[in-house]
């Protein structure tokens, strides 16, 4: 039978590349957001719809029927996510996913979830070491679903829950790191950086929609980390992408102090399970995913 | 203004004893289960509602219009509620208190939680050191809930999540550990017993009503354990109650082997917060709590 996957939050960064990886492995991919047209392949079938809306997750299930559901969707708007009442909104909708795999058990969920779930002073988080005690609003309620996911999987369904560490890559949205960087270089202006020497599990946008896509096509349960498992200082990233769009020299690091999170000396992920079980290995060179972004800013413009 | 509250799940173990100790401090007490008739005194206004039907706690809610709502209705049936998929739906619908106070954000929420929600291992467990690592479906649905209360209280709303240990006392559900011991003295016949050396802190069901009534007359958000923090062993309990109803003899101690969770040597609350911000101390000794208990279980026969 064909496997059928709906991806929600399709048009957004990570749900984009989700959605690709999942074509590319052959699945019929129906991908749903509030936009009206998604930048996507023409045998993607997009479905314009708030899912906050009374019924409108039911009534998009219950419509296309999926095999298989990737839920990226949340509360994402960049400064504003972390303590916004919305989340509260996405975990209750969410919750229906598992209703649907309840009535129709074959179904497969994978969840999308952070590593803003973790207790971040474990250094190098592990799912099943680290424990989990989120400090905002945004990893308590992602923190809440993956608790029901796990339920649900305790239960016999087939659910998965990915927590994604530094996602970066082309169409990031601004309002994050490396388009403050990039916007920067393209206008000539200097850009106030931390000391930038704190190191990061960043994750390139592409691998990490193929990590996605295997979670989903395969039958591990539970928590899975969605990182590369490389930690790089921001340093290491940001002149990357700066030195290519030939504005190194505007970046002044140390300028900004790092508050809260972003003061930890290293935040990455355990990839055990991610490589051992999900069967993914990295196929780019931290080189060629700083190439790609910048040629992507480069013909922004 | 009058306080006025609703008690969901107000006929069990648990929601009575917070009805009648909150009715004691004055509240106006609504109270609602699934129940034709609640044995509960006259002043105290019953709903009989299935909270699990599409719309009903909404309704309730909206009808009564509480300005505190003590949240105890949740799956508890013995030797199912660990494993039912019924958590997922008291999940949900629990949800709904939570939009109940957004438009009303006066509204003071208390929701019962378990100290099954914490790693065990930890021995005496503390709401700020100890981490969360829920072994079954009923504990990872209570945490989520609590995750949910944080948020909820994280946004400015007034919220609290109560961590239930071992309660005891009259009216104690069949299935569990007191009412085994009572029907077998009450019977004469022999009641198979695990070594009952762990030590486990259980609290007097008139106890932890009056803990839940002073977390809701209160404004202290976040959770907090509602326990005795006085761990006794399971002997001292089984065999306090047994000499009291003539079965001292009839228990065969180290006969049932101790599995999973039993088997663990102490599991304690702290109970800093429960005594220093809720207000809450014993005012019973042990012996008392069993001379009631025992006079509650031979006026039943």
């Amino acid at each position: 039978m064909m496997k059928k996957v709906l991806v929600t939050g399709g048009a957004g960064f990570i749900g984009r590349a989700a959605a690709l990886a999942l074509r590319a492995r052959g699945f019929h991919v129906h991908a749903a957001g509030r936009r009206a047209v998604a930048d996507l392949p023409a045998d993607i079938r997009w479905h314009q719809v708030d899912l906050l809306e009374e019924g409108a997750l039911a009534g998009l299930l219950g419509h296309i029927g999926p095999s298989h559901v990737v839920h990226v969707a949340w509360e994402v708007t960049p400064g504003k996510y972390r303590a916004s009442p919305a989340n509260l909104d996405w975990l209750r909708v969410s919750l229906g996913l598992i209703d649907y795999a309840r009535m129709r058990p074959e179904t497969r969920l994978v969840g999308i979830g952070t590593c803003f779930e973790y207790d971040l002073a474990g250094g190098t988080l592990s799912e099943t070491a680290t424990p989990c005690r989120p400090q905002t609003v945004y990893g308590r309620c992602k923190l809440a679903l993956a608790l029901a996911f796990e339920t649900a999987a305790a239960l016999g369904l087939s659910t998965a829950w990915g927590r994604v560490f530094y996602p970066y890559g082309p169409g990031e949205a601004d309002g994050r790191l490396l388009p403050a960087v990039a916007r920067a270089c393209l206008s000539g202006q200097l850009l106030d950086c931390t000391v930038a020497t704190q190191r990061r599990d960043f994750v390139y946008i592409e691998d990490l929609g193929e990590q996605i896509a295997r979670l989903a096509d395969g039958a591990v349960t539970g928590n899975v980390n969605l990182c590369s498992g490389a930690p790089i200082t921001l340093h290491t990233l940001i002149d990357g992408l700066a030195r290519r769009l030939g504005g190194a020299g505007l970046m002044r690091y140390g300028v900004r102090p790092a508050a809260g999170e972003d003061s930890l000396p290293l935040i990455a992920g355990d990839t055990a399970r991610l490589r051992d079980e999900v069967g993914w290995a990295p196929s780019l060179t931290l080189d060629e995913t700083l190439d790609r972004t910048a040629a992507w800013w480069r013909a922004r413009g």
